[in-house]
């Protein structure tokens, strides 16, 4: 029989299709390895072809004055510098100013490489680049929020090859931020405590649905996951924005995240997936009851008619047996 | 310059992208008009293969006894009636029985039709006949929000092509229901008004985004759409639930709506969608702030990799094009 569950922190319910419920291999993605050059000549993002990307806001470069990582405006904005920043009401039809940001992150001058696959080194270069980068936009008094992500993937959304993360800062709040806010605020007027803290301790008790686990981090499968292999990484210490990430976390997300990837990567087949770092809006950086994270969504089933229809999500897995899938996956030696 | 824009009902925000927006003709699907039989031996839902769909709970026959329309279990039910009703919590692990109804409502007997082609009799049986079922799931305790919607092609999640709606009735609120209910209360209690009753009256004050009107019935690209040509039907008399739709208002539906599909398919040459009637939970009938509607979410652009992440919408349309494309599109004879 189904089972529901529910998200304490984003009181999402989700079905648990227990009967129809696939083995975690099940999912294991069905690629046809096209295999990518190292350099493509028509690729705005590799070596060669910066004066396809101008306007660079950020370069890491290695001992011989290549770079390494790079982050550039997106050739075709969602939001814009060059808008106005206001808010307007006429009636009830409310308009905003599309001012804001939208970047692109290099992650590496290799076309034909992902994060995956990168030297933990070169992950905590792209960790310590994007937070630099967050800190300064969400410093604009005018950005509400800021967001950064990474599509992998045709079925993810990508339409360029090489790898790279987005980073939006917004001059709004959206609904799906604020939606998260509230929930976390009613559960700490109710218990006096973060949510997400009490996440943390409760599944490292239950155990059953870590993935890994190191000094600064937890990777997990939600209780309520939404679809297969959905995976939260939280930060151990409390803080409720992204901006807060001290050096050592960086280097201890990079260690968890690396090791995460490569786990989905060589044991589901490198399967398409969307991640994003969910962080409290910028004036809400001292918050007791909000807690940033990154979240992992693998787009490895379609749902999209019962869920937009129903509003209620589908997972046609077990979050116990695909955590315990991963945390006992052998990854190859390096 | 991009500009955002606030459904007021849903609070939600949309970049609308107007530097990059296409004109209404650009989104025309490119269909390969790959002709349908009348009739599919495999099919489950074409007639004489009845058996393979028991349990059937409703059926409209013709003079002939003949079937119309029937109605019946999902073959792969996300919730089940055999599922035991019941509220779990162990420390923060929130758990509900999978208790529920999904059903079928399969439109015609003809696999190659669509609603956009029936006529407008049987549209109004289709209504008739889900609004029955739906009262009487609704009338079910153990259920505490039920909901129609329809997938209409490959891209919009349908796996099977004999034209058929969806019925699922849930044993709790989804969050997104949830989140409309509040953000109407809010609206509700600032201003002493249904903010979709207000909507209805800007909107045909405003008439640059309508579509269609009838006596009973709006049709309208909301200010807000967040998607190219997502369009809204609401009925122009306050009441919260698709339950207490009359049967002048059925008919008047049936019209409205038959319309519309009909420009929206001969229009842009029937593109992929979602349809979903969105109303108040069961024990809401009686709500002065919340208004049902039938949202139409058409599948004709690709946003989920910024959309997933920022938590933000980008309509690459200008809402109001789109709404005098359609309402101005001659529709060729009947």
């Amino acid at each position: 029989m189904p089972q529901l569950r529910q998200n304490l922190a984003t009181k999402e319910w989700v079905i648990i299709a227990t009967e129809r419920a696939k083995r975690p291999e099940d999912f294991k993605a069905e690629k046809s390895e096209k295999k990518l050059p190292e350099f493509s000549p028509n690729c705005p993002f590799c070596p060669g072809n910066e004066v396809n990307t101008p306007g660079e806001t950020l370069r890491i470069t290695d001992k011989n004055g290549n770079w390494k990582i790079r982050i550039v405006p997106n050739k075709f904005p969602a939001l814009d510098k060059e808008a106005k920043s206001f808010r307007e009401q006429n009636h009830i039809f409310r308009t905003a100013g599309g001012y804001g940001y939208h970047e692109v992150l290099i992650e590496t001058p290799k076309h034909n490489l992902t994060t995956a696959l990168l030297p933990e080194e070169e992950i905590k270069n792209i960790i310590t680049s994007y937070a630099g980068r967050y800190r300064e936009i969400e410093s604009d008094k005018k950005i509400h929020s800021a967001v950064i992500f990474k599509n992998h993937g045709a079925g993810a959304g990508t339409s360029l090859e090489h790898p790279h993360h987005q980073i939006v800062g917004m001059p709004v709040v959206p609904l799906q931020v604020r939606s998260r806010l509230e929930e976390a605020q009613r559960y700490y007027d109710d218990t006096g405590e973060c949510v997400y803290c009490r996440m943390i301790e409760e599944e490292l008790k239950a155990k059953e649905r870590i993935i890994l686990e190191n000094r600064s981090f937890v990777v997990f499968t939600p209780f309520a996951a939404f679809s297969p292999f959905h995976t939260w990484i939280l930060p151990k210490r409390h803080h409720a924005s992204f901006r807060d990430i001290s050096d050592t976390e960086i280097g201890d997300m990079a260690k968890a995240l690396r090791i995460f990837l490569r786990k989905f990567y060589f044991g589901l087949n490198n399967p398409d997936f969307n991640y994003v770092i969910r962080s409290a809006p910028s004036d809400g950086r001292g918050l007791a009851y909000f807690h940033w994270y990154l979240s992992i969504v693998p787009r490895l089933t379609k749902t999209a008619g019962f869920e937009l229809g129903s509003g209620m999500f589908i997972n046609v897995s077990l979050p116990e047996e695909n955590a315990r899938f991963l945390r006992d996956y052998k990854l190859p030696a390096d």
